[in-house]
């Protein structure tokens, strides 16, 4: 057991995209309940099946273990109705590792940046590229994200009566 | 991955009880969702994670992984609301293997016998002590009895207003 404690973020610029190559990952979740999410992920040859558990926004308890790739591609096409595509970027910025996750698929347009810490209360020296801290928005969380794809959220849609 | 092809049935009485020695089971569930159910399963000093989907009431896909003694007993008491306690009793009779699990806990009184087949029409003989058969009844799940103990059922509650 793991206990995961990170911060996330919106991005504000495109600044962060010649700092790193980029990984492709896809995943999927056979339990979306923050109490207990359940998720298989699969990057190039490998695969995992992890299952966190909710303790603070920040802090999770986390489980993770290999799987076959064979498994993993069948739980994704068998099990799973809704799969997460992005591209992740691991940025060093002052002793930290920074993940950027670029969303394609259904959360096409989405960036989100992302660091693990130490504590809660871990001092963290902010990148340039770095937008607004949403750690505390569930709805920013990748299971959310995997049901209600960010281009739905009513925040995203088109104006609406008033502004017409 | 495995397809499971499993019926499942009442006993009519305790005749199975001399038949074997049984060991103890504790499990509990991540997701209760016939299409995704995920399972942590201890007995003696193994655990395991198994995912389940329903593909008809008698088949099932089934993807199972050994995992740590200790992550099982942290995953059952930290995300797991509900588990099922029960002795399992493996019986060989005219050439299959019954599984009989007598619940304790919350579903103290049930008793259910389970058979493994190569396909859904394949015969079996029938052990005396076999009761009806409910593998097309859900509630006889142990992810349903997890969340719906078995002597909570409107079934099985003391006669109502009609009978006084």
């Amino acid at each position: 057991m793991n206990l995961e404690i990170e911060r996330r973020f919106r991005v504000r610029d495109a600044g962060w995209r010649a700092l790193a190559e980029g990984e492709w990952l896809k995943q999927g979740y056979l339990s979306v309940d923050p109490q207990r999410t359940v998720r298989v992920r699969v990057k190039g040859e490998q695969a995992w099946l992890t299952l966190k558990s909710l303790i603070t926004e920040v802090a999770r308890h986390e489980f993770e273990y290999p799987i076959p790739c064979r498994d993993a591609d069948a739980i994704l096409a068998a099990m799973c109705p809704f799969v997460v595509e992005k591209r992740r970027y691991r940025i060093e910025h002052a002793g930290l590792t920074w993940e950027v996750d670029e969303f394609f698929g259904a959360n096409a347009g989405l960036v989100l940046a992302e660091v693990e810490l130490a504590s809660e209360d871990q001092p963290y020296q902010r990148p340039d590229w770095l937008g607004d801290e949403v750690t505390h928005d569930p709805r920013y969380t990748n299971s959310y994200l995997s049901e209600h794809p960010w281009p739905s959220w009513p925040d995203n849609q088109p104006a609406g009566e008033e502004n017409r």
